[in-house]
């Protein structure tokens, strides 16, 4: 990226198209607006990410991103003890907590298992999952894990293994089917067999 | 965003959203992203924003962000002082240098004429290009502004004003006609009719 933009301005767009969702030309337009919009957007985003690389650490009980230790869900008594909704990443207890339907708590796994990239049991944070079973508090647990091979993987995993170490914990699943507003024309084949055999 | 994942991390999501390209979900992937990377890409993010911060400016001469002032195209005795390339923003210099063929000088406008946007000629770095212009040393104003409404007016603006001060001063602007690979088919009609009109 030899711009004639200098050295620092060069370093601040190659660390920004290592961004999610940026690549090369957006690195540009988005170092560009960096630097334009000194007051209202550098400085803020500056110390916002120093904030967070100050503070910001994982809970040691559930895994999730939190500025306090244990977090906010796991510290809060009002949320229901009984239920651990089993997520693959913080975006995805992100979401959950926006629709705000779940009242109980979570645990961040970190990543599924995978074969193809060598994800291994050890390499999730199954250990604590486990021992926050057979505490025995437990009597849900809730398996909001994508609907992809290495999610439904995991999920049969995280069941096998509970079942063996506590039986009286009930392992179940986000139900699949169709999306509020989807149309049936655009859906997948898969969907639309599993929503027809989960009629109610 | 009310996402459970505290306020440091909220505020980091609600400003990274505030760049080019990133809607509230990609920055939602970003922040995410950032502080699962700490090492790798969160610490070294921010000392470079902080780096930018501390250290960017414009050049008094030409108006393009850099480090040093005069900027190091102004000051390379090596570029050619008889040609200046008046671009809209820095991400048109940045591509002009990208691009290699040039070896003048800039001056980049900060912006363009535009009734709609109530963006007035004293809104755009046009005093300082006069100077350069009667200063003497220059010989031809290369226009590479955007080919659109704002961008040939402003154009067209600058050269009436170049002309009233400096006869001798030739205003050229970039060729219009075919993208390099275009194909026929998928270009404007705009675009063939004046590709046509210039043929060579």
């Amino acid at each position: 990226m030899a711009s004639g933009a200098g050295p620092e301005i060069e370093r601040l767009m190659a660390l920004l198209s290592k961004l999610p969702g940026l690549g090369p030309r957006s690195a540009r337009r988005a170092a560009l607006a960096l630097l334009k919009k000194r007051e209202q957007l550098l400085l803020p985003l500056t110390s916002a990410m120093q904030d967070a690389a100050d503070r910001v650490t994982s809970c040691h009980i559930c895994g999730a991103l939190s500025t306090q230790d244990p977090c906010a869900t796991c510290a809060d008594p009002a949320r229901d003890r009984t239920m651990i909704c089993v997520v693959e990443e913080d975006s995805a207890l992100w979401a959950m907590e926006r629709v705000g339907a779940f009242k109980g708590r979570y645990h961040v796994l970190g990543g599924l298992l995978s074969a193809l990239d060598g994800v291994r049991p050890e390499d999730l944070r199954l250990t604590g999952l486990m021992q926050r079973v057979l505490d025995g508090e437990v009597e849900e647990l809730i398996m909001a894990l994508p609907a992809t091979v290495e999610g439904q993987t995991t999920a049969h995993y995280i069941a096998d293994r509970v079942r063996q170490i506590a039986q009286g914990v009930q392992v179940t699943y986000l139900a699949r089917g169709v999306p509020v507003g989807g149309e049936l024309d655009w859906l997948d084949d898969g969907t639309i067999a599993h929503a027809f055999k989960s009629r109610r």
